[in-house]
């Protein structure tokens, strides 16, 4: 919990924590929160305590894009404090698509869950829709944001709506750029669940928890790479790959755990081998 | 407002209306109103005070598909009443797959709202199906028609339903052919929107020039563009086609306009360039 | 209604019943029955009179997923009861992804109705989610079980389910493999529609017998296979190929009488030709 100057990074319960942590600026994207983000997400990956990841924001806010100075700054020619897409992708042996500057989160072999605790804007909602699951505070607000700055349907965000709620509710909301309540985003698709704010951060840690001792993590390394790469792939294709990581899963320890724990009735306790 | 047989053409406050107007034959298509929307959508996209377009129905119906007629026609071997191919598609620049008889609206640099104000079934279902947002009135009245009469899922409805409502639920309302009535539509994803009929016309209005005021022209067209092609490639492509449009977009005065109407509180004045 | 071990077969008003016939296994898979589905499967696709096919379980569950002797035979290295992938796929003029060991439900030519009374896991789902249209009891519980099992997501759910439901609600019921009611069910979309337990046959049949009266059943043969190859190419070659199949339907008796009955006011009488 030391070396970021952008994020708090806290672990417990098998479950990482990663909180953006610039809330009087609502967590606005800059190089340094990029870097922290970056660096935050290896040590969860690293760590074989960690099961499950969370994203957060401190404060009100999730994230409100990109910090408003850099935009400033990019009109006036300076750019040093827009992030840059690193020298290295983040996995090199993940689908080349998942290798871009805003797109790895998916490279990432850990669940990684959104957790929207406030506004949620532009660039700050592309990062959200790359999470694997989204649980949001009843105070939560969307909005894409970019057409009434001038801007495009940025880093993959064309590819990944109409993907979640369908193409046509992708461009109502991409092109009024409105504000979007809680509700609402529920009900298009663009978050899983919503939660009193009074209870927010406890729903969160608890169903992150349930995933970290419930379930398989080898499991759901497996299953999140599988559905990332069946978006890009055919049906043939992600059976073949299933079919490869199905029979590799017979020999697992945890495939012997997750028949044994049904047949004697009691709750199951994986290793993750 | 003069050029045309089938339809009626209007621009006020940034929005072009094209009413489908055979309300005699609740709109059903034939070649001279399927030359007259071309052509009205050619005048939308030529006009620079144009921002948004609107198509829908005069008189009760939005559009009952093919006209009855036509069918007879193509019984008795007549096809002189039905809408061909035109000989040059509606933009030659746009991907290959906007280029066919009923799939140029995704090709039009500017967004079509499909107001479906009443009956829409068949070919109607799938021109309304092609815009880019669907607001619907409560009297509106949704069939995909087809297996009724004995035809199959025309002109691309096989590939665009499933993106928009999922597979099981265009597979459920194409084989069945059934009625589906206005709140069911929204239930579904079929439309974004649904409106009491009193005040159709002036929600769908006042939607549109929403639209044409407080976003950028600029950012929609790019939107709409990406949006569609991103149907048709990998994510990673969709990133790349997006960071040229965004590199592109930080020079314009429409970016410009977009962070000082935000910093300065004031409602944005976009010229599109 | 005889020669087989581990289904129910029954034709009845254009409609076949293949009921999964294990009841006091939850109807778990295994090779028996897998072979009997495939040859009920066959007969109804060859019989003429049946138009409509509904796939259902005996008892209180509709499959239960893989039969856990199965998978302890696994573990133990014993396969004799696992379902092996055919010899012969099930079409070979079929697209290939839908010549694979699960994936062939799409390869049959008439529409498969999921009737799913009761509980509903693991590779129970697969199946599910492979059939055309799903109808549920109320009484129906849905799990895709693998992540508690160890296993992953097998047999192409990775590719399918975010088709049905998107990508984000398929995460987080393949991650968390946790129970669906059937009311939530309906609302992810997983299911077509809910019905009250003590209605339910009633209510499939009902629906069944509708698509195998009021609908041509050439139609149905061309759209389903339309939606699922749509699944697998671009917008264009789904239109290209809806337009060989568009023509060819001009020619058909079906055709004929979906006009007729349509401008006679009559209920229609097709007759698949």
């Amino acid at each position: 919990m030391s070396n970021y100057s952008d994020i708090l990074y806290a672990v417990d319960a098998g479950v990482a924590t990663i909180t953006l942590n610039r809330p009087d600026r609502l967590n606005a994207w800059c190089a340094s929160l990029d870097a922290d983000v970056r660096a935050g997400m290896r040590a969860a990956t690293d760590d074989p305590a960690v099961r499950v990841i969370v994203l957060t924001g401190a404060g009100r806010g999730f994230c409100a894009g990109a910090d408003m100075n850099v935009l400033q700054g990019i009109q006036d020619g300076d750019t040093s404090t827009r992030p840059t897409a690193p020298e290295t992708p983040w996995d090199t042996s993940a689908h080349p698509d998942f290798q871009k500057q805003y797109s790895w989160f998916p490279a990432v072999p850990k669940p990684i869950i959104g957790a929207i605790n406030g506004p949620c804007a532009g660039l700050g909602m592309v990062l959200a829709l790359y999470t694997d699951i989204r649980i949001a505070s009843d105070l939560a607000v969307f909005s894409t944001a970019f057409a009434r700055r001038g801007l495009i349907a940025e880093h993959g965000i064309s590819w990944l709506l109409p993907r979640l709620i369908g193409m046509a509710n992708a461009a109502e909301i991409l092109f009024s750029a409105r504000r979007i309540e809680a509700a609402e985003a529920r009900s298009l698709g663009l978050v899983n669940r919503v939660v009193p704010h009074a209870n927010f951060a406890t729903e969160v840690q608890s169903y992150a928890r349930m995933l970290a001792v419930e379930v398989s993590p080898r499991s759901l390394a497996a299953m999140k790479r599988e559905i990332w790469n069946a978006q890009l792939s055919g049906l043939g294709a992600a059976i073949d790959a299933a079919n490869i990581d199905m029979k590799a899963s017979f020999a697992t320890d945890d495939f012997k755990e997750g028949v044994a724990h049904y047949l004697e009735k009691r709750p199951a306790a994986f290793s993750g081998r």
